[in-house]
């Protein structure tokens, strides 16, 4: 794998590692920010500490970051501030009128983001990209949304044709904010082509595999699996 | 101290130890919430970092509670709803309208709300008291506090003098909460009693010292002693 790494046109290199582990930092303290306002609007309380919970643990999760980008050298709150206002629009353009419209946007927005993270996280070597995915995997708060959704819309019909309509808006908000970050931060590119090189994908005639082209299909199928978790059409 | 706790006409019993974990238990949950909000609307990255470590602190200090409650048998959730609204009424009666204030008022009403909770853990048995006080010994972001404020007044006289007219109101409404909690909580009068009758504080004519009136002597210099390390006339 190292072979391959050095030896593509493509390789990454520090930067670009520092790149996404500041958007990767930036998004836990997103989620920190939104998991304990949730928190703070649960409809009971024992939702009200389970998102307390999460929203801590997004905290654990931002500190494992932080320890890895002074490991490289960098500051973490350099390479944080970077992307301070990456999730501003998505949120100024979704506001969501009820609770379970809020839990679906954190749902699918979060997925997103962190599969796109995944997707880029390949493109490193070992160490970091290890690190990417616990991260990541730990951040799921997707049980609690999976049984709450699935009893707010076990007998509403119409509940579940709105929550469907929403899940379609907020992933094609979610995709967006993916679009716009490939094109603001090239280093995020690069690791997601070079992941593909990794993954030995098969390359076209300039000796690149199309592995950008391919990310938003990705992204969709997994955002397909979620809405299925929770009986929603994708 | 055994002999004393189970000779008092007042000795408390074991409903009153959860009465005060539910309420330290409450204060930690509303910790979390409000230093979250906080972290959300600092005006650097560098507070909106320390001020969500805290608040990812709260929620370590609220499981240490639960577990505790569960100890002894009851239920943490029941234990802490009792406790739902208590600092409902002093967040709607004291709206912040600057950052420095926000800062001020939780600085002094949590000050004030955790002397209350170590003045009734005074009259717990050990293992518990011993927990509390940890517990509130580790919720203090005074630090920060005395630091961004200590910057925000240094050249500011108006300044000064509005947060120092700020926390005297502040600490008008939370012995106000204190007030009501005594009322609405026997349980939390008669451990306060307790630690006067453990600390072999005089008694009065029948046999009980007024710790409950010295109670509001001691939060109010413990509030003064905070205000001098800002440099605020109490």
């Amino acid at each position: 794998m190292t072979a391959v790494t050095t030896s593509s046109a493509l390789a990454t290199d520090r930067s670009d590692e520092l790149t996404l582990l500041g958007l990767v930092g930036q998004l836990e303290l997103v989620a920190f920010t939104r998991l304990a306002a949730d928190s703070a609007l649960a409809p009971s309380l024992d939702q009200r500490l389970r998102l307390a919970r999460f929203s801590a643990g997004a905290v654990a999760r931002l500190d494992r970051i932080f320890d890895r980008i002074r490991e490289l050298g960098a500051s973490p709150q350099d390479e944080v501030a970077r992307f301070a206002h990456v999730m501003d629009d998505f949120d100024v353009r979704t506001p969501s009128s009820i609770w379970s419209e809020r839990l679906l946007k954190a749902f699918v927005g979060y997925g997103v983001a962190d599969d796109f993270c995944k997707a880029a996280a390949a493109g490193l070597a070992e160490e970091t990209c290890t690190l990417v995915n616990e991260v990541l995997d730990g951040a799921s708060h997707a049980d609690l949304v999976v049984a709450e959704l699935g009893a707010a819309g076990a007998d509403d019909d119409v509940l579940i044709a709105r929550l469907a309509l929403w899940g379609r808006r907020m992933v094609g908000e979610s995709l967006g904010v993916v679009q716009s970050l490939l094109q603001s931060q090239p280093g995020l590119a690069r690791l997601v082509t070079e992941g593909a090189v990794i993954r030995g994908e098969a390359a076209d005639d300039a000796g690149h595999p199309d592995a950008v082209g391919r990310l938003f299909g990705w992204l969709t199928a997994e955002h397909t699996h979620r809405m299925e978790r929770l009986g929603l059409t994708a």
